[in-house]
């Protein structure tokens, strides 16, 4: 089976799910709830949602537990998108190709839709733990797992750095520390809550954190890659907005024969995490190639 | 013992907890620390975490167990508040005589300040269950109902439709929205959660949860008459910004003399709730008597 397939399966499984846990019924404040599906439904490729129901799978969990913690994990990067596009934070008018949350709602709604994903992803999960109590230790550890890569230790600490950063040269120390916070931190959390709620045992927990450590930053620095010397047309957006925002990038401050190689590194990497469980781990391996050595 | 007394005990239990659950450890990015504890140690008369401490203990429950939900009911109020501070919100440049949280920090880190603390809440939350698992149900179904009250159905509804009343005539039955929702959803819950997590039977869940409806909406619109006939001294604020800022009220939709006397049958509501615990009730009673027949 094509990996593109298989994705696409999985894609519309959790948009499937998203549709039946966002609210939509109308009332007064039923703005909120257009505001936030405005968002959710915005063309991501649910990267997070899908890697956690893999790792459920994986490690032989059934779908249906998961699930809300999948659609939840979505919200939470869905409300730091729309809080960082905000004009005090990266002031931006389109996010793929669309514009973004505040250009279509105003910023005091976007504010709200982003604190309603937030508290909504929290509300979900203990619903769901409420209803569905088998396993109740795994899924409250998973949920602590996603709170934290969430926090100010995970992505809003690496969102305070760039924040500080704008505007700024930046030394190579503090831009990992704003791509592992900022981005992997969640994709390394995605990956752990869904093996935990699979329960899988310790040496599976340790090969899946390892590989998504390696992953997740492959997948930033692929992302700082394409900006440069993506394909417009193929990326679905436009190249070129980390230097005309003078963002520090992992090309920018390593350069770009460095940042290839350092990429492979972690593609090799990611795959030697995942090696005892050969086939098995097929779709990991695949994705791993998919994600890290996207068209560039 | 004198009422305020026994609140001072309360609070200090209230802000020893939290000066030691709000991390204020020196790394890159903590900025964002001391902006959640500008705001958290601005002066809050911690009414909330008090009404869960009080629930808990008239349920014979723990002071250790309730506290870190305590915190965390006072950490996503305190967000609340630098949200709707914001100029995209309320635009207040101060509060409780203070500095807003943006006026010393920029938008920016306001911003993921009210977002890490609102995050950070349910970090605490989950920890806490995580590490003293007893009554786990109970703790769980307590964070249930404090999300839901502060989500898009409870306090985030109320913001929404706040923000879409700003300079608009509005109803009664829309005002009536939002003080149930902005204000009282967190103070029942607060009631709620901590009687949850004390172990109450279903009488008294019921008898407290009626003393929260009334003493949440009378505080409200005690607040609301206090901005025109209060004591600026006493209250520690400036009155009158409500008519400044042309925000609907009770008294300017139903009068004073018709505000006056809703916040008594209110009061008699909330004592009435209370009655068939007697004694055992005084501290709910006095407080009810503290909190919607304030000095005015």
């Amino acid at each position: 089976m094509d990996l593109k397939d298989i994705l696409d399966a999985k894609l519309k499984i959790i948009d499937d799910a998203l549709e039946q846990y966002l609210p939509k019924e109308k009332n007064c404040q039923d703005i909120i709830f257009e505001s936030m599906r405005y968002s959710v439904f915005a063309g991501g490729k649910r990267l997070r949602p899908i890697l956690m129901l893999a790792a459920c799978e994986f490690a032989d969990g059934k779908i249906e537990d998961v699930l809300p913690f999948c659609c939840a994990i979505e919200m939470i990067h869905t409300y730091s998108l729309i809080h960082d596009d905000l004009p005090a934070m990266d002031n931006d008018d389109f996010r793929r190709g669309k514009l973004t949350n505040h250009k279509v709602y105003g910023e005091g709604i976007a504010i709200l839709a982003g604190d309603g994903l937030l508290n909504y992803a929290y509300e979900l999960m203990l619903k769901a733990i409420l209803q569905n109590p088998v396993n109740w230790e795994r899924k409250v550890a998973a949920m602590y797992e996603i709170a934290s890569a969430s926090g100010i230790y995970g992505m809003i600490g690496g969102q305070v750095i760039d924040l500080l950063s704008e505007n700024k040269q930046i030394d190579g120390e503090t831009l990992d520390f704003i791509h592992l916070h900022k981005t992997a931190a969640l994709i390394i959390a995605s990956i752990r809550a869904g093996a935990m709620i699979g329960g899988a045992d310790e040496t599976m927990m340790a090969c899946l954190t390892e590989y998504g450590k390696n992953v997740g930053l492959g997948f930033q620095i692929t992302d700082d890659i394409l900006d440069i010397v993506g394909n417009e047309e193929k990326l679905g957006k436009k190249v070129g907005s980390d230097i005309e925002n003078q963002k520090a990038t992992y090309p920018s401050i390593h350069g770009m024969e460095k940042s290839v190689q350092k990429v492979q590194e972690l593609f090799h990497k990611s795959v030697s995490a995942m090696e005892q469980y050969h086939e098995k781990a097929e779709f990991f391996i695949r994705l791993a190639d998919y994600l890290v050595k996207r068209d560039y």
